[in-house]
Order: structure tokens, then C-alpha cells, then sequence
């Protein structure tokens, strides 16, 4: 029902949109492809835990996925991963070419900093959501030129690449309710980062093991990042102990969700 | 002077920049590459014709000038206008390769909305720059995708991909310092990127009317061009008279050599 929600809102937000025709139907095509709104999900889940409106908090929570949607765009460019599919359908410049795939890109982030801008006080939120964009394009760029294969180095461009959305996600969920648990909850967001990140390479292993790519599977293998996987969801649920309710059971149901999707 | 003082500001800022060295190598070579910081000017001198404080606009004048040069370098990419050169030195896709140039202009891009979200309130200004920003890729879609050479296309495109900068640099500038000079401001960059456009269309006439490019040069013809230019010049020295001190001088003197570029 809330991704229900999420999906209304990105709607509303492209049905208002007064951008030309072809750069509203490219952005639109992406955006509105039935992703699985992980990080907004996580983002209004933490605000509701914490006890913050779901209205005040959608904007933020669209704006991260405008982010998140951006970054998979450019993510798929020939000079990128050079991916021709995402979720089951050609990706923005097989359908549109690579000059209008930039600019949906381009289009989507600038968008999110204007839905941001647009909303009344709550900057620390703001701010929350472009510090996790700005360090995702540090990973992206450390994943596209690192020739490194350690440990550190997938820890250093993990954290940015996909962690620092997730953090994003649940830093913003607690300062538009509870600044006080912002902590707290980039531990969280920290954790969730890793354990998403550890699913898909899981999920991925044998893939990369034939590009010879960098991830948790092939550097540590598939038993020890289960066992990886296991203690993060543990420390997740840790966290979330103490608090009660829809979200946060719902809460709870995302980390086994994420989790099992390697079991 | 003004213009030393926005150099030192936006060297400044990428001598801070916590971002992946490559990534900050890329975004300092085209950011900090002596261009001539026309919009960034305009910001601080409108700024300062209605009684702002520099140091409260500087950082907004920085954002606008990163926001430009991400879209010249998405810009200058083969997709798009595939240009090897900018300011006499190879583009950034040809010195660091296509992927780490999409990288270099996503986060400038995400740079200029972080600068812009971690200054305290002057919401209206912060989203002046990014209704700007945003335009801006409706006008690059519209350019990329057009095929009719009317005037009215040709409006529509300029008013976008060129204009919403210069009106945002105006618009911006009064909202730090004089809101209620807002609309006059805005009339004033409208007339300023006008005037920017034609000067432009005027230098690149012959290319342009090799390859067939819609511009105002090749539409209307050299000499009703320069009578167009002459009058945008009067028009936005008209909007100045009422202004004296030094910037104001120095604005009539920033369209006198915007004007003179083709003379």
C-alpha cells in the first residue's frame, strides 16, 4: 500500500511535469517502470517509525528515487556498464539513443534538486539526499577506473556506490521526524546498504566471475558472504529491536525480504 | 576583480572536494578552466545593484557557474554535439574518456545542488538556479530532437537552453538581495540571454549555415540580427538607467562587450 503510494506520487510528480515531450515521455519511461522503491520505502518507513508524517516526508522520499533512477539511466551507458536491458525492457538509450538517455539522466537529478527545493524547511533532509548523490558518482567513478582487487577497495566503492543511498534514505526518514536518531539510523542505513549490496552479488556471482568483476561473492565467496549477509541482518534487526508497530514490522519484513532473495 | 574572486570561490571549493580523485581531477579541469564566468557575474552584479552582501551571493554565483559547466560538458559528448574542443583544450570526453565525463558533469550537477542546499535559507534564490537548471534540459532535448526551422521553435529553444540561465543568474541575484526586483530582474536576463544568443549565433553563422543549424543568424541574416542585438541592448540598458554606482557601470559595460563580440 505505501509503495502504492510512492507510485501515485512519482505519477503525479510526471503527469505536472512541463518539460519538453520527448525528455517527459524518456524520464517517465524509466521512472515509472515498477521498480521495486527500495530506498523510498526504507526512507518513509524510518520517518514512520520515528513518528513523521507520510505527506511531509513524500517529496523527500520521491526526490531519492528521481536520484536512484538518474544514476541507473547513465549507470547503463555504453561508456558505463553498457547494459541493453533493465528490468525487462530496453534501457533508456536503446529506446530513446544515447544523447536523450543523458539527458533523462540529467533531467531526473535536476528534478529531484528542485522537488527538494521546493519543499518548506526540513534542510538536513536535504541535504542528507544530495551528500548520498554526491558520494554515489565518487563510487561510480571508482568502480568505472579501479583496477585494485581487495577488500578494501570493494568496501571503499560499495559504500559509496550503493550505501550512500541507503544511508541517504534512512539519515532523511530520521531528520524529518526524529533528528535525534540520525545516527542511528546511518548505522541502519549503513547495515542495509550492505546487505543489499551482498544479495545482488550474490545474485550476480556467477556473472562477474566470468567478467572478472569485484564483488563480496567472488572475493569472498558465496558461503562467507551468506555468513556476511546473516550478521548484517542480524544487526539490523538489533537496531530495530526496541521500536513497535506497522512500520516497523514492516520494517523488519523488508530485511528478511532482501535477505531471502539469495536463499 | 569580481571575476578573481569567483575563481579563488570555485578553486576553493574543488580544493575541499572529498570526491574520488579522478572525479575531482575531471570536474576541477573543466570548472576551473579560465571561461569567461558570465553568469556568475551577472548573479553578484544584480546582487549588488540592488544591495546584497558578495559573500552571501558568492556561493549561489558558484552553484549557477557548476551547473553551466556540467552542461557543456554533457554537451560537447559524441551523443550530443560530439565537440573535441572547448576553450582551446581537448573536451572532457576526449582527456578523460566518455564514461568519467558523464561522471564529471552528474556531479557537478549533484555539487551544485549540495552548495546551493547547504547555504541557510534564501529558498527562493536556490530554486530560481535549479528552475533554471532544469529548463535547461528541456531546451538541450528540444535541440536535439527538432526538426521544424521556424522562428517560433527557435524562441522556444533559445528561451530554454540558453535563457533560463541567464534569467536565473537575475532572478537569483534580486531574490538575495531585493525580491520585489525579482520580475524586473527577470525581463533583464531574458534580454541579456537574448542578446548572449544572437552574438553567439552571429560569430558561428557560417558553420553553422554548413550544417544546417536553426539559429538566428541563419534564419533571419546577419544585418536584422544586429538590428535585433542592438535593440535587446537597448532594452536592457533602459532596465539599468535607474541604477548608478559601480555595479551598475559594470553591468553596462558587461553588455557593451557582450555586444561588441560581433562588431
Amino acid at each position: 500500500m505505501m509503495q502504492g503510494r510512492i507510485e501515485q506520487a512519482l505519477q503525479a510528480y510526471m503527469d505536472a511535469d512541463p518539460s519538453a515531450p520527448l525528455l517527459r515521455e524518456s524520464m517517465a519511461y524509466s521512472l515509472l517502470d515498477g521498480g521495486k522503491r527500495v530506498r523510498p520505502r526504507l526512507l518513509l518507513l524510518v520517518n514512520a517509525i520515528l513518528g513523521g508524517s507520510e505527506e511531509t516526508a513524500m517529496p523527500f522520499a520521491c526526490a531519492l528515487e528521481m536520484v536512484h533512477c538518474y544514476s541507473l539511466i547513465h549507470d547503463d551507458l555504453p561508456a558505463m556498464d553498457d547494459d541493453a536491458m533493465r528490468r525487462g525492457k530496453p534501457s533508456s538509450h536503446i529506446r530513446f539513443g544515447e544523447g536523450n538517455a543523458i539527458l533523462a539522466g540529467d533531467g531526473l537529478l535536476t528534478k529531484a534538486g528542485l522537488l527538494l527545493m521546493q519543499q518548506d524547511g526540513h534542510d538536513a533532509a536535504k541535504r542528507a539526499i544530495f551528500e548520498g548523490a554526491y558520494a554515489m558518482v565518487s563510487g561510480q567513478s571508482d568502480d568505472l577506473n579501479e583496477t585494485e582487487q581487495n577488500g578494501e577497495t570493494l568496501e571503499r566503492i560499495h559504500r559509496n556506490k550503493t550505501g550512500a543511498l541507503f544511508v541517504a534514505a534512512c539519515t532523511a526518514g530520521a531528520y524529518l521526524s526524529d533528528p535525534e536518531k540520525a545516527e542511528e539510523m546511518r548505522v541502519f542505513g549503513e547495515t542495509l546498504g550492505l546487505l543489499f549490496q551482498m544479495t545482488d552479488d550474490l545474485l550476480d556471482e556467477a556473472q562477474d566471475r566470468r567478467e572478472g568483476k569485484l564483488s563480496y561473492a567472488t572475493l569472498y565467496g558465496a558461503d562467507e558472504t551468506r555468513v556476511f549477509i546473516r550478521d548484517a541482518a542480524e544487526r539490523a534487526n538489533a537496531i530495530l529491536a526496541p521500536y513497535t508497530g506497522e512500520a516497523a514490522d514492516t520494517l523488519r519484513e523488508l530485511i528478511t525480504t532482501l535477505r531471502s532473495r539469495t536463499f
